[in-house]
């Protein structure tokens, strides 16, 4: 495998998509936030991303052999067709990033989507029972939709950049002549796996402005079932990682010739 | 050479062949296991795979350039096909690991291969005479053949990931349709170049399942010639791997302009 | 997105243009200058420049996604085209400068450029009211265009490379027919984000050389507006740099297997 | 520039030629001997090849750009063609060293070359007056050309690896149909620039055994001329390449998202 490539498991053909997504990040808000809406909706499972970007193992899961994927789901609510796009995991490298945030456009593309909405967690630093949302916007025709919805949209003064595919997706979206945004939770930014109330308090802005059918009294046990998965992959790649980190490099090959 | 390549020595039309697969690893049980197995079935070389993604050197041997590769054999027994791939290298890099498993499993898919099994050692830490043998299977079906053999399939417990191409071929084969698993043999971990004990308890697995004739009784030889070179590679490159540890990485470069 | 890519916002058929490029670097010389060119001569943005060598994040600045880029301007002044191409960012992989360089030089190329001049800043240590402008030039032809003005042409003693995109463009550029030079402002190479005195000298020859009609009054005000956003960037990048070098490298997965 | 690319300057038909290659390496012994041999031969350019995976930057020299690069030059010499390769650089990466391989090698094999030789030195630690030869070969047939040549064969236990482009190059021909080999002289491996005296012993083998006429007596002046630029390049690189190892990798980026 060279590139990344998407494995499409079923053709499906969608009106005008908005796509919703969740990537592993902190308190893994995003992956939370958009597995719960997978499982409220019953979306379909349609295709799969691998990437030679992602980390070179397979996860021991259940005695079966897990190979790191994003998944991508889509589902009708009230006439109006969504995509849910989680993932295990996002890229160890730099590059890698825009190879996945291209792929998933171009896929998006395809598929007639016009909005592309990143899911994930701003560290601020406190502790907080009502967590605040933030809205990053890749144009001023969005702000309307917010109107009332408690969102902040005054960011530039508290957050400098959106790091990864969760950036990226929406940033190149405008390339693809898709709008898109970050929606991001208030989070503490203490070495938590998984914070279910800045999850909850994005789903909540979420119920607000898009038809989709769902509550969300079941998130915390939700959450839970979710938790040892989610601990286990962030674990097995936070070592990996430390690994990667410990080699330094390149190369110093010394040669004959 | 920009991509990984196999070259094919000899166009061979098989039918629905298994393969087994032996890379350099803890132990060099995988290596051990599938050369043996080209040894006693007599298989013969039909193709051989270079990488930009193994280290670039030559390896002079018996006063010969060697370059490094992995190398597929075949041969039929019984009515029945098997392909052996056996490696001087895996890559250092963790991209290259899909690009070398991705190109082995185009060419496995391309000759109508239905099952890729990879061999190789799990470090328990205990030293025994009868070591174990796991199975991390990639589907359910699979598990039905292992049954009376000894070998141990509730895995979730000790292992968590299989790392480089030994984990990605299983894990990618089901992409491409096709079954597969590992074989680890249960070996010490002490740093030891080459562990046959641990390789014959895995060729005895496959003694009992598959309908290969072979004894065991020269893998002791066997093994005993094939461990200078599996040594001299060993530490060639284990040399390489400290130097491009040494070296810390890509770029500082400070610009004028 | 696999390779740097150019989105071309307007076609646009020119005249035999000389391009001017202004790249971040030391002091943000060739931004300042070539920036101020645009902002001179009301040039129209034609196309923008994206690249998976740029880093992975987005930048948040006035309450938008800002995707990282660099930008390519056009301007007729006195029957002569020019083109002006500023950059946010250069790559930080070695590689990356060559593949940026390339995209650049195929577009200019294919768009009947002839010259290709990049603009950036060479620290001597000195601080100096009436700092001094060298150029380093891809052929003896060029020699001619700079009798009278000033400009240092003797540079092998004092100069001994120019890194990144901005020596690599009119480096290459000979390999595309077309001729090319690096014009660089002295400057102290104090830890300064702009230093607007070396961007003044290097525009002064710009004036005496080129039909480009801009005064230079202006030039101070202008810098004082850009440099907010420029520093913004510097230290966001600043930042990733030093977390990136922190990282030290590539791998050291051992695996089972 | 995403590959590696050779600009063909002008085409040549040649019968079959031998192509000798001087890379830069220990002592310089392979630039300064084919470098002598295009100037003996008065051999003519007629390829540059231009590589992402060189350093980043352009060189100044005598108040010009120099792009890094490696030259082809062809002579005939008594009705037999030969291609002589030299080079200012090799790559920094490992990748970089199979992908500049591969390419000369393409080009050598539509040109109907059929041996690929590349001239390097051996570090032994000994100061010796006459430095001894080897001569790694990749097939058995090679043997004889080098009878009474004075040349050590037996080199398994002395030589364990040959690195980067001068070992792959023969490693790698073989898979073109073409014979290759090394021809190192023995050197001291003190930190010296130049080592002529090991130049000068490979050079009498290729007198020896090869129709090419040069005399040995111009070797000592132009080694000195050429050294300045090969003190100019070498240290360049040294300083880049310390850069690139004080900055220790690939990323550390904690993504928001």
């Amino acid at each position: 495998m060279i590139e990344t490539q998407i494995k499409v498991l079923e053709k499906v053909k969608l009106k005008n998509p908005t796509c919703f997504i969740g990537l592993p990040g902190i308190g893994h808000i995003g992956r939370i936030a958009v597995e719960y809406l997978v499982h409220e909706t019953k979306a379909k499972k349609f295709a799969e991303l691998y990437s030679p970007y992602f980390f070179p193992f397979i996860i021991v899961h259940e005695n079966r052999i897990h190979t790191l994927r994003n998944e991508f789901y889509w589902t009708r609510q009230k006439g109006k067709d969504y995509i849910f796009l989680i993932g295990d995991v996002q890229t160890y490298d730099p590059k890698g990033h825009y190879e996945v945030a291209g792929k998933i456009l171009d896929l998006l593309k395809g598929m007639g989507c016009k909005k592309v909405i990143t899911i994930g967690g701003f560290s601020t630093g406190n502790v907080s029972e009502k967590p605040k949302v933030f809205a990053v916007l890749n144009s001023k025709e969005q702000e309307a939709e917010f109107k009332g919805s408690g969102v902040e949209m005054k960011v530039s003064g508290q957050i400098a950049t959106v790091v990864g595919a969760s950036g990226l997706l929406p940033g190149l979206a405008d390339l693809y002549g898709m709008a898109g945004y970050c929606l991001l939770g208030e989070t503490s930014g203490f070495p938590i796996i998984t914070d279910p109330t800045a999850a909850s308090a994005v789903l909540r802005v979420i119920q607000k402005i898009y038809k989709i059918n769902f509550d969300l009294v079941k998130l915390k046990a939700k959450v839970e079932a979710m938790h040892d998965f989610i601990k286990k992959l962030h674990d097995i790649q936070s070592q990996a990682m430390d690994q990667l980190q410990k080699t330094k490099g390149k190369e110093d090959l010394k040669y004959i010739g």
